[in-house]
C-alpha cells in the first residue's frame, strides 16, 4: 500500500455526446484543461467497443486480457482514476458495470467504448499530489505510483 | 462533448431508511437544501421497484425503455448526477449495479426503487456551474446541458 | 431519512498492492491518518475472499447474509462510505461490482477480499459532520447515524 495526500481542485461537469469514445475523450479534455490527477464518474449509455473482463489466467504474468464486445446499448455506471503516464499525459483507468436486459458485464474500458446518446461525467481535479503511472515489468501494467514529493508517503 | 467548470460546495452524509424511494427522496432533500447541481453515491440495500435495463432496440428514436422488476433484497452500488430540470427542480440521474445471489442487474433507477433497511448516500454540491436538463426531441431524454454563463464552455 | 452537512477535507490517492485485504487495509490507513468520516472509490483487481450477495430471505430479521467466494481474478469497481463504529474506529461500508468473463457479482466486501496486482483507491475526507455507525437491534446492522451536533439534522 502506497499513498499520497492532496486536496480537491476544480470540478468539471461534462456531457459526452453520441459516439464520443471513452476513455480517450475524457483524457483529451483533461489534458486540454491542465488536469493531471483526478477522479471521474460516468453515468449514461454505451453502445459499442470492447471491455476487458479479467485476465484469461489469473496467475499468469503478464496477464493476457480477455476482451468481450458490447452488443446493443447498455446502461453504464463507471468510476475512474486519472493520473499522468510516463509521457506526462493524463491516462484514465476506468472500470464500469454495463447492464442490458438484466445481465451485467463489468470490466475495464481501456480499449475504448462509444457513448450511446449521452454520458454524464464529473471530473474532480486532485491537487497537491505527486503520482504517476509507471510500467511494471512483471504485470505489464501501468501502476499508479505515489511519488516522493513532500506530502507523499511510501509503504503505508 | 460539452463541459462546464465549477468547484466543490457542501457535502451531505445521508442515511436512507427502509422504504425510502430513490431517486425521489434524494431529489426532495436536494431541493429543500438548495442543492442545484451535484453528485450522489449510493451504497446499501434495495428491495422493490423497477430498473431501466436499456432500450428495447438500440437504434430506435425515441428509444423504448426496458423495465425489469426487483425481486428480493439486492445489494446496491450507485452513482448519480443531479442537475435542475426545465422547471428548476433538481433531477437525479442515477445508475446502479444491483446484486443478489451472484447475479447483477444494472441500469437506471428513474422509475423508483425502495430502500431495503439502509441506503448510505453522499451528496456533493457542485457550485459555479450553469447546467440544466433539457428535453431532446429525438431521444426524448432530458439531456444534461452545460450552459452559457461565464466559466462554461461549449463543444470542447 | 436522516442527514448531516459537512465539507470536503483532505484527498488521499492510494495504491493497494497484490494481496492487500479490503476493507481492512483502507480502514487502518484511515485510522492512522485520522480520517474519521469519508468516501472511498475503488478501481482495480480482486482475486480472493468472499462477497455478501444479499440476505437469504429478504423479510427475515436479522437477515442472514449469503456469501459467495471469488474464483479467479475479477475487475472491480467499488464505492464505500467510511464512518466510525461504536469503538470510534473508522469502519468502511463498501459495495462493488466484480466482473469476470462477462458475468458480474455485486455485493458487500465486509468479510474481506484480496487485491489482485493493483487497487486504485481515492479516499475523500469529510469534515464537520457528526456521524457514527450504531448497531440496530432488529437488523443487526451497524447503521449510519447522523448525530446531534450543530450542522446536523434529523428526520429530513
Amino acid at each position: 500500500m502506497k499513498a499520497c495526500e492532496g486536496h480537491m481542485g476544480r470540478v468539471f461537469v461534462i456531457r459526452l455526446e453520441d459516439g464520443d469514445v471513452i476513455p480517450g475523450c475524457i483524457e483529451r479534455f483533461a489534458e486540454e484543461n491542465g488536469v493531471s490527477v483526478g477522479h471521474v464518474i460516468l453515468v449514461g449509455g454505451i453502445r459499442d467497443g470492447e471491455v476487458v473482463v479479467g485476465p484469461r489466467r489469473s496467475e499468469e504474468r503478464p496477464p493476457q486480457p480477455m476482451l468481450l464486445p458490447i452488443d446493443g446499448a447498455h446502461e453504464v455506471v463507471g468510476v475512474g482514476v486519472l493520473a499522468p503516464s510516463e509521457d506526462g499525459k493524463p491516462l484514465l483507468h476506468i472500470h464500469a458495470a454495463l447492464g442490458r436486459s438484466g445481465q451485467t458485464m463489468s470490466g475495464c474500458l481501456r480499449f475504448g467504448v462509444a457513448t450511446w446518446i449521452v454520458g454524464e461525467v464529473i471530473l474532480y481535479e486532485i491537487l497537491g499530489v505527486d503520482v504517476a503511472r509507471v510500467r511494471d515489468e512483471q504485470s505489464g501494467f501501468l501502476l499508479l505510483e505515489p511519488g516522493a514529493k513532500p506530502g507523499c508517503r511510501f509503504d503505508c
